[in-house]
């Protein structure tokens, strides 16, 4: 089957690679679209060490089980089931997980993908192809009110106006008093414009320690030094942002403010679903660009463009 | 009066320093005895770049007020009272705020001191004053508990067996299910063994991420990367430790085990002075030594050895 790979160092589109070998629980699913989010150029630039088929925001159909021949996405976790983190009730860090084309699982850029029927998930028939793929950021952006993070009367001052940043300010936006984004890209800023958001320019940007939550959607490794100027005393830093380098940060800043600083990664599948479906989340403005799958190379690169949001894979098709 | 100013880099005893100047509100204290704190330290190294006399520790006797004649201890902090933070019920966190001996108000290294009335708490008689000079820094192990950081099924791995972490092993040994320290001196590491607390020698021991809380009393800038190592995935890590330095951390690790990060400063006084009238804490084996405060540079010396705990300042007698 066609397949992106990243070996060696090298991303690649293979025309033989092989097909995946379900295990037990496992469904090949043909998939239809991806996406290309900014753990991919992460990974392409060697954070997390993988090797293998790259991609975990897919649309596919279902080849078997509860699911056959239904349009499906997936969550990107795999967990044991078995160990005590998962019994725990805290499947997504089972530390024997493995992780759709970021650790141990080959992902969705190729022809067909294997996931535990467990994670995988009916789209809806209202949900084009092209958003579906959007559903694994949009549960990332869900997962900061399922840690309840936010509270309906707080400021919120979203870092950055990307793909995930983007996402974030959507999905939070009716959920505080106060939202503002700022960014770097005034394309970028204007996506959030039009739908309603306050947006503020980096560059006209003065920090000051108001904002009660603080979210790093920057990628970058400054971005947490920035956030830290901007969380009020006693409010919270939600950290999004992974990059392969040590930050530098004066942290005792957080000790005497008391600041919260907490990680945030994935999240719930189905309240993201439920948002695409309401159609209030404006998805196509995010759509920078759609390559082919064997154009990956060009689409990497378009990716990582300045200015630039979401590119997305064709590579399947329907019936 | 005599007092110990820190002025231009230089810590000094000096026999006429200048009576406070109550405001409207404040309360003259006479000082009994006065700890030095790891916080005194750093302000020797430079740190918050205070100037004027040290400390803020202590127990003394109130001149006037509805607490005149008594024994009192009190709180660092001094809010304005009238500031949107304050009316938002965090008056620890006032933006105009003074700190005793730490930001700009003289502290209590000195015959006498000041302090708003309201900061002001009573000493109950069975504590006696070598006990009640542990109140700030055990309202600051208290502090964790407000700040509900704890549950009582919780595994605590406290890093740093010194003065902080002593008493914050100390106070939340009860409150926890399991709860470890892990040290450096042997001396440090018998004051808790002898309080039933399991200690672990940190030439042996081996960061797995397995602790549901984790406290950082290193007082040393390397106790954040080493914490890092030791909390769970979604688990707590509580920050005690300010140190004039910027640290190099991998904060990415927190985004992808979605760990929480949370400052911790001041912590409430009443239940600090519960728990010593209790008599549930060894502070006796916390006192390293005792001087007179004409003795001071001696005394700064001693706590800054290896090995020290507590180190206190003689400066009054009652009656």
């Amino acid at each position: 089957m066609r397949a992106v790979e990243f070996r060696n160092h090298r991303l690649s589109f293979v025309g033989d690679a092989p097909e995946p070998d379900p295990a037990d629980g496992e469904v090949i699913v043909d998939v239809l679209k991806a996406g290309i989010c900014e753990t991919d150029l992460q990974i392409v630039k060697g954070y997390m060490g993988f090797q293998g088929i790259l991609g975990h925001e897919f649309v596919g159909v279902a080849r078997s089980g509860r699911l056959a021949g239904r349009r499906v996405t997936g969550e990107i976790n795999c967990p044991c089931g078995q160990c005590s983190t998962c019994r725990a009730g805290r499947p997504r860090h089972c530390p024997e997980r493995t992780v759709l084309g970021i650790q141990n699982r080959n992902g969705a850029f190729a022809d067909r993908l294997a996931l535990p029927e467990s994670c995988l998930h009916a789209v809806p028939d209202s949900i084009p192809d092209a958003f579906a793929v959007f559903t694994e950021p949009v549960a990332a952006a869900c997962r900061i009110l399922e840690q309840r993070l936010v509270d309906s009367s707080d400021s919120v001052l979203i870092l950055g106006a990307g793909r995930l940043g983007s996402l974030c300010a959507q999905v939070l936006q009716p959920e505080c008093s106060r939202l503002r984004v700022v960014g770097r890209h005034p394309a970028k800023l204007r996506v959030l414009a039009d739908c309603g958001i306050e947006t503020i320019d980096l560059a006209a940007f003065t920090p000051r320690a108001v904002d009660d939550v603080v979210i790093d959607c920057t990628g970058s490794a400054d971005g947490l030094k920035l956030a830290m100027q901007c969380v009020r005393p006693c409010g919270t830093l939600v950290l999004k942002t992974t990059v392969a380098a040590e930050q530098n940060v004066w942290m005792s800043r957080a000790v005497i403010d008391e600041i919260r600083i907490v990680g945030s990664r994935c999240g719930p599948f189905e309240p993201a679903l439920q948002r695409i479906a309401d159609g209030h989340l404006q998805l196509a403005p995010l759509i920078s660009a759609t390559y082919d799958i064997e154009q990956v190379a060009a689409a990497f690169q378009k990716s990582a463009e300045r200015g630039v949001l979401k590119v997305q894979l064709n590579i399947g098709t329907t019936g």
